[in-house]
């Protein structure tokens, strides 16, 4: 096989294990990491502010003497936001503003009813206290990470939006903070790392404990947010970027090679797979691939990406491609064809679903309005993408009638004497008796 | 102090450390265990079934001799069912019928709009194929926990449920199976512990992989819970469980006494906590403990509870009250006064939420409706009880016409180049050009 990029058929013998193996991708707890995690985090939670100076100032080589110098104020944010061009500006409103409007029809409200007895159930909905939004510095520093992470909590009505991001050198990304901004962050402080998760978790002398903190970051910051689970709320653990494309008919083989490279450009483990039942279109696009990665800014990431982890996948038919991706259920999914809409109606499984011939990827990494931190790895098979259900939580709600309960009481008590449980059973009693 | 439970006011000197100190309870993580768990996780994935029946051999001093011996058909769950007493199966019926049309009101579905560029926006929601349900074995073999697990992951349209139950020297509650063939159980198998956890999480050659895994366990089992997650989804780790009681005005003591010690009877390290404004309230309360704490037949339990983690708190007014609530964000909560749904209003963080004097908390372990697996330790301040969306997943949708998608592509354009991402610029710039 002297293409690039991995051809594979249904009809291949072994396609299954083959397959299997190339979707196969397992990070690899290392204990090492892990200690120096739980390291930070005891050091952090003993030791607060002092400490996360000190590892800002040792692993980010920040500048700053003091703590206090670590935040930034709604000043500075608004600067940089008046600092941009007017085209960037306004490509930034009106993503922050499809992002606003499209998290609102997620809001969820409380409910009660009355059930026959004459007794109130429901549940009540309310916003977390607290976040905290990770944001990765240098090269991974994306204002568009800022705006999905922070406008769903500020719509779930979050009173306190606590930002994070390392500043190496000090240096920060103004467009980073132009869109903390615009979505309704309330503090920052240009920390990160382990240090960073540790001081959101537990909190410090300055920086407030949050309830939950969500965002990606390296593997120091994996590892930490799993440390903490439990003391706050985290969000999935993001594995790399996925993209599947499904094309047949009518299609622009060039367009479908950029929308895979525009996953494989993230990272050399990102996987871009293509599934047609066409196989012209199928070498159309190895082709398009081949040619634009010869010109591509990013051509040896994406180069290592495609070679290691893509696919070009011919299947029978529709019903085939269908059943591939609910078994890989992709983070990114584009049904490329006239029928796209029947098609998502057989997908069970997949982070967000682009259709039709006019839906790039990358528009929904943007501003399409639908969040871009999806479940990664397979995990759409439990997990959504991240939304203003993340930032609200429930509680029950009962309310007994003195009437009403007898019954209820009744069953309690005969249940608990069941599982001998006898302070159950007698507080239930009380109440019918 | 020469009471048996601990008496607190908010004007006590120091009482801010006190009572934080009364609320913290962490979970030491054993790296013994944790190699344990991890090492049966890479047996099972190894060696599938026979590790899965060695171990259940060795643990469980299960007689199996072949794996086969470890599933139970429905045939055995509906004698378990039909073996019951008219009582206690007219009890356990009421409580799955309660619990289903609780869960009903929760299912969620799929909404999608058109936006004013005539792009279609939405999300799709779907179950989760397949879900593995843990239950204790022994003395914590609880039915009522049955049906909490499975009726909500019925009522989302879960494919295939699997439970599994340790059956130590083979012995099964046959309360549990019964409850198992109300709620819609699919599969049951007889083994328990991390090596249980790994079969879900990974799959054998019998036991088919699931997508998350709920239920609670002991050490072993929340640890395998830890680190599969990701693989699978999990339910939070369940910590001690825990009652807070707020009373004022007309009430009887003795069975706000009751209702304190039906959580302290679960758990040596459960913990019961009491506030209310009015002393001679709070004086009777804590006499009615004593005097009870000397005929209950799970006292010993009880008095370990209410000694090392109970609390009778005397606060000056209602708001004070509310406040303390929240800060302990307390997995249930009683409301004891004429004014509960006035003073629910400004509870932010609680489980559970009983209003009222003939609303026991027992009733809401079996038959009330809501669910009884509920966030512990304060973790309601970011999380919610079990319930139907836990077993449901969104995808997004997104949908643009070759007019509707050319602001969105320009936009993503503009911010694509700002990150530094050329293939997503271009894969958006062929949209609109």
């Amino acid at each position: 096989m002297d293409k690039l990029m991995r051809r594979l058929s249904t009809q291949d013998q072994n396609f299954k294990q083959i397959f299997a193996d190339l979707l196969a991708f397992e990070t690899v707890s290392d204990p090492e990491l892990l200690k120096t995690v739980d390291q930070i985090i005891a050091d952090v939670r003993q030791h607060g502010d002092a400490h996360v100076l000190k590892l800002t100032q040792q692993f980010d080589r920040h500048p700053a003497h003091q703590f206090s110098e670590l935040e930034l104020t709604q000043e500075q944010l608004k600067a940089a936001f008046e600092g941009l061009s007017t085209e960037v500006r306004e490509a930034l409103e009106l993503a922050a503003n499809r992002v606003r409007e499209f998290h609102q029809a997620q809001k969820q409200d409380g409910w009660t009813y009355v059930d026959a007895l004459g007794n109130t159930l429901g549940q009540k909905v309310t916003p977390l206290d607290r976040v905290g939004i990770y944001v990765p510095g240098g090269l991974a520093s994306y204002p568009s990470s800022v705006l999905m992470n922070a406008v769903p909590a500020h719509v779930a009505g979050v009173a306190e939006i606590i930002m994070v991001v390392p500043a190496p050198n000090g240096d920060l990304n103004p467009l980073v903070l132009a869109a903390a901004y615009l979505a309704g962050v309330h503090r920052v402080f240009t920390i990160g790392g382990a240090q960073a998760v540790a001081a959101l978790a537990y909190g410090t002398e300055t920086i407030p404990r949050v309830d939950k903190i969500t965002g990606p970051g390296n593997r120091f910051v994996a590892a930490a947010k799993r440390a903490v689970f439990g003391q706050v709320g985290i969000d999935m653990i993001a594995g790399p970027s996925e993209i599947l494309v499904y094309a047949e008919g009518e299609n622009n083989a060039e367009w479908l090679a950029m929308d895979l490279l525009s996953q494989a450009e993230h990272d050399t483990v990102a996987q871009a797979v293509f599934i047609t039942p066409d196989e012209d279109l199928l070498n159309a696009v190895g082709e398009w691939i081949e040619k634009h990665l010869e010109a591509l800014p990013k051509a040896e990431i994406a180069r290592t990406s495609i070679e290691n982890r893509g696919a070009l996948v011919l299947v029978k038919d529709r019903a085939e491609g269908a059943e591939l991706i609910n078994q890989v259920a992709p983070e990114h999914l584009m049904l490329c064809l006239d029928e796209a809409e029947a098609m998502a109606e057989d997908i069970r499984h997949a982070g967000a679903i682009f259709m039709g011939r006019y839906t790039p990827e990358a528009i929904g990494d943007y501003c399409a309005g639908p969040n871009h931190v999806l479940p990664t790895s397979g995990t759409a098979r439990f997990s959504s993408p991240l939304g203003v259900y993340d930032f609200q939580k429930r509680s029950s709600l009962i309310m007994c009638s003195e009437n009403g309960v007898k019954t209820l009481a009744k069953t309690a008590d005969i249940l608990a004497q069941q599982e001998n449980l006898d302070a159950h059973a007698r507080s239930a009693r009380y109440r019918y008796q």
